[in-house]
């Protein structure tokens, strides 16, 4: 079978599956997260020799060890993603959640509810304990969901791809409802990007040369972010022990994610007494600052920071510090070169605070606290399929409810329409 | 200048308004749409005057009467703009609503505000009032907008951006918040939906052939429909009473509009006693229909329906007609020829009425009522810009809350992530 049949016979097989999944209810949704969580752990052997074919590949290919321990499902990743399942189960449906219901003039109730968006293209890199992930939050919204995942780990995501088929079965749902592009073909991507009637969304999650290569070549909606260019700005009235320890926390917590600090904004007035104390809090962490001029001459050890480091995401031990002369110019250059991401306010000043707040576009703007909390999790939202940095649909970290929309409902009792 | 240069420079000038009024408050907006009610009604000679310029193009050219019409606008048609301004101005502002804040175990507090899209761009035919309608939506929702309206109306739509844009100066407001495309030229539609960066979605208005045209070309998310192919289910367990005023209301009231009813289900147990009466009512108002066999069969005056009639939108006195065996095909026809609009079921057993609400995967589902509810200021929202019936963002009318989004807000003390 071609590449092209086999991609169009997946998506009309997902969107059946995603019919019937409408109105599935919650118990059989989480019967089938728990018999997976049980078949993975039963499965484990197997699994791990599905997982040995794609390490050795990787070994032989040259992968650096980072991304070999990505790409490891050894028995505490196998155990993690049991975990990551019964969270799932005990999160709230969001699917038949009644979001608002009115009263009009002539008597009809009006409401409107959540329902699934429908059927979900998920392309993702490498970890193939993402599948399991992207599949359960996708199934408990009630979605179907196609899943692409890495060259690297296609060995890995077919065997969890059968158990996932054979807990769906078991729990009584329909098997299409979770499916693993069996392929390492790129051209596959490019078909299902094209297969607006039968997909409804795409959701990208990688480096950002696979999202900018989904988000040309989609003729779906795609909900995603390109990087995160995250600012800290300590304001003159900054608590400075407080900027200290939220600062620190942001850049060298976990460099590597797309919440990390990159650029540290810091107001006149303070950085002479600032600066150099964090300066050389965070070099001791190996941190390598690229300064403006203002900064270069006071602190030792400043490179001075190009036009290219201001819009850069490091995601590495690297950051570029500004001193600025008031609270406008942190905001212009949030503006200029910030990713609408996450930005941070360290402050004790109630009207800076407000300010902040409200004219920072960012998907998540915080008073006083680290920007490594722009996170479903850490939000509250009890787990997280992506960030999306668009203004569509969800901006900022997606959970179970940002998997649905809603839909209106009216009770009537004869009006008519004059 | 070039249309490309021209486009850039608007979408460039929207983005900067677009971040002003992100801060703007909802009586500086109020004040904005009042000016302009007022200076409506001052300026209506001028407005006659632009409009008369292309009533007489639109003659000369032979369009229809209906067309004309719509066309206009006399005294009349400007004192409905400005009472709608009024409208607008007695809603609820969505911008810094928040939508919910929680607590977390860390103390920090986190809420979701609302907050405008950014810039629309607003693609639409003949009708001037809408160039007025949409601006006071996309100006009270927070969002800056560019409008592209039919190349039959440019003298009054130019006209009406002169007076918008003279009241957005006198009431403090950027005056780029509303600038309306001055060009004929189709070039400018295809250069606006390939603007990613400056404009953030792209709302169609007008038929089938311009929506197809707009999401085809698009880089930009489109909110939209194509048609409403909705249908009326009359129930076995029908108030055969309350169902002949619902599906004549529903066919005849306004058959011109995507919310009218384009095909007629009917469970064969009543189809005896309902359909012959049912049909000499409509056949008495005019309407053609088209049956399946059955309905042939019992009712006199029926064409038979081909295939390419059920998934049609009439849009005119025209009806299709089906005789049902159960629920289950009323249910399977409408997944099958439903454009995801509207759909009605009449019935007086609680669960029928039920399962036609959670199946039914339409933006309104309704129960003993018409169907031409499915509209934004029917159902409460105050207003509508438009039905969208794609899942995305918001399934169903959308009124000012659905030209927002939301951002997080989070309000620390010092929290970092461990």
């Amino acid at each position: 079978m071609s590449v092209e049949k086999m991609i169009k016979e997946i998506a009309k097989d997902a969107r059946e599956a995603a019919c019937k999944l409408r109105s599935i209810d919650t118990q059989k949704k989480n019967s089938a997260l728990e018999i997976l969580a049980e078949k993975l752990l039963q499965e484990k052997d197997r699994i791990a020799k599905e997982n040995a074919k794609d390490l050795s590949t990787a070994e032989k290919k040259g992968l650096s060890p980072a991304m070999i321990d990505r790409l490891t499902l050894d028995e505490n990743a196998i155990q993690s993603m049991a975990r990551g399942l019964g969270e799932i189960v005990s999160l709230p449906d969001p699917v038949g959640k009644t979001t608002g219901m009115w009263k009009r003039p002539n008597g009809m109730e009006v409401g409107r509810v959540r329902i699934p968006l429908g059927v979900i293209g998920f392309i993702y890199e490498s970890r193939p304990n993402v599948t399991v992930d992207a599949a359960s939050l996708c199934l408990k919204s009630g979605n179907s969901v196609i899943l692409k995942g890495g060259s690297e780990a296609i060995n890995s995501n077919m065997a969890l791809a059968g158990i996932i088929n054979s807990a769906l079965h078991e729990a009584g749902l329909p098997g299409k409802a979770v499916q693993v592009i069996p392929t390492t073909d790129r051209e596959a991507v490019t078909i299902l990007l094209s297969l607006g009637e039968d997909v409804d969304i795409i959701i990208p999650r990688g480096g950002e040369g696979l999202i900018r290569f989904v988000t040309e070549n989609s003729q779906i909606p795609v909900l995603k972010h390109y990087k995160g260019v995250c600012h800290v700005y300590v304001d003159e009235f900054a608590d400075l022990e407080m900027a200290y320890t939220i600062c620190f926390n942001a850049k060298v917590q976990r460099p590597g994610v797309c919440n990390a600090m990159e650029t540290l904004l810091v107001h006149r007035s303070v950085a002479g007494e600032f600066l150099p104390k964090m300066a050389e809090q965070l070099q001791k962490a190996g941190v390598e600052l690229r300064g403006c001029s203002e900064t270069v001459s006071r602190v030792s050890g400043v490179k001075a920071a190009e036009e290219s480091d201001w819009p850069a995401e490091f995601l590495d031990l690297v950051l570029a510090v500004k001193v600025v002369s008031d609270m406008d110019e942190a905001l212009v250059h949030i503006e200029k070169y910030g990713s609408n991401h996450t930005e941070a306010i360290v402050t004790r000043d109630y009207n800076r605070a407000r300010r902040f707040i409200a004219e920072v576009d960012s998907s998540a703007v915080i008073v006083n606290a680290s920007t490594r909390f722009n996170d479903g999790n850490q939000l509250g939202l009890g787990a997280e399929i992506g960030i999306n940095t668009s203004k569509l649909h969800a901006f900022g970290p997606m959970g179970l409810e940002e998997l649905t929309t809603t839909k209106f409902v009216v009770f009537g009792n004869g009006q008519l329409r004059s």
